[in-house]
């Protein structure tokens, strides 16, 4: 293929940018972002080629990724399926139910493909993007069945040229699954920061006792306020219970601790333990 | 110096085996464990050279050190104490009050140093012994004014010449800090990994969605029950005023999702990403 428009120019459109040029799987990127400190520095790191505005973007182009913080993404994905002619519009948000459900009744749905790569950092903005992100990390791709197969196929196979093993999952499962594993992920980590941060005022204390496990359970906590609010209300009933039950067992937790149950803390932590089987 | 014995023959007393071998502190290395797996399993690791008796550990050395978890070493420090000749005492523990209580009127407190090497992975016993942990991580000396100071001295030298930055605090304040920075980081961590087990019952989709922050963030909640339960039993106080922190602001989040108030939901994260200037 020839030309792509990637709409985002973050850590992840960037570093799609940087993996799609590495495989030569598009040949002249465009970029689109409302942010001109983001378009201008996206052009000084080669990121993309060109900047353009949005209709000009798509109209010149064979393919189009959407990249915005999921919020936008929603807002944004119908009117860009309206400016469409041939070309193929995939999202890469991290929840799926509302871009889903905002394409639903688009004449050009099947030109959409819902996926979510399950890579990225903690980091922001176009000087976050890096080589070979995707490399060894799972795609998803959501509700394939409601869009044209041949373009499935054909974001399948860009997945996998940059590294990505592909799989398929209902978008309803993917939010519910993605809050369990992902959000809660993040949201603990802002949670120990704040604690930590409330507390500690004497921040030498804190680096010299990070690598006591701090570190890196603390590392998700520096990542961008706007991706994950958006993140957060957009998947708000999945993370709102997944939430509820994370504090459950905290509270389970504190009592055996409190109540001096050796027997139970122990137990919870074998409980917790199992995750060896599973990563 | 010539002999050492080093009680316990987990992650930390393997590791420090290891790396007081590298850098040749010591020529003999006795080893001390009740679990007789652990001993034979750190004579074939060549951890240690010889087993044998605490007693005749004791008096064949010139250095010792304790590795046990904090529970047991409580209750084993003033009795190494009376054992001792003219040898140095170290303890390794992630809590020092309970130790400090618990040989504070010993006649031979001024040859005991309390310390914690701020290092550990979250696997357990001597196969988990590996090199250089103790490289560019903090070692904190408690309550130095109590030993006696040719001892602290000595101490000092072999954490540097293993490669660790040496820091002074009072056993107190290491308790307060050491909940607040690495106890929580474990808990929040157990917490996940519990939650994600119990609710997300699909392997795979646990698996596909890890490398979302997951992965990182629940990877202490691999860490050994006897250890870790010890722990949060020792520092118990402290450990249940930062629980109570956490959880507060674990719901603070909550109730700023549920009412969908994104500006709450920003701040809070902006707070959070400070650890930025931290770490």
């Amino acid at each position: 293929m020839d030309k792509v428009t990637i709409i985002g120019l973050g850590l992840i459109g960037g570093s799609l940018a940087k993996s799609l040029r590495a495989k030569s799987i598009f040949n002249h990127f465009i970029g689109v972002d409302s942010n001109s400190d983001h378009t201008s520095r996206a052009v000084e790191l080669g990121l993309v080629d060109e900047v353009m505005e949005l209709g000009d973007a798509i109209s010149n182009s064979d393919f189009v990724i959407l990249a915005v913080p999921v919020n936008i993404a929603e807002t944004m994905a119908s009117d860009i399926l309206d400016k469409l002619d041939k070309q193929t519009l995939i999202d890469v948000g991290s929840t799926k139910n509302g871009i889903l459900e905002a394409v639903k009744n688009n004449p050009k749905r099947k030109q959409f493909v819902a996926t979510h790569p399950m890579a990225g950092t903690e980091f922001s903005g176009p000087d976050a993007a890096i080589d070979n992100l995707f490399d060894d990390k799972a795609a998803i791709i959501c509700d394939a069945i409601n869009s044209e197969k041949e373009r499935v196929s054909q974001v399948e196979e860009i997945y996998k040229k940059i590294g990505s093993e592909v799989k398929y999952m209902a978008g309803e499962e993917h939010d519910v699954s993605a809050a369990y594993v992902s959000h809660i992920s993040h949201l603990s980590s802002f949670a120990l920061a704040l604690t930590v941060l409330n507390k500690e005022k004497n921040v030498e204390n804190i680096t010299t006792l990070a690598s006591g496990g701090f570190e890196s359970t603390v590392r998700l906590a520096k990542s961008n306020q706007n991706t994950w609010e958006a993140i957060f209300s957009a998947n708000k009933e999945n993370v709102l219970e997944v939430m509820d039950n994370y504090i459950e067992n905290m509270i389970l937790f504190k009592h055996a601790i409190k109540s001096g149950n050796s027997e139970v803390v122990k137990t919870l932590i074998r409980q917790a333990n199992e995750v060896k089987k599973v990563l």
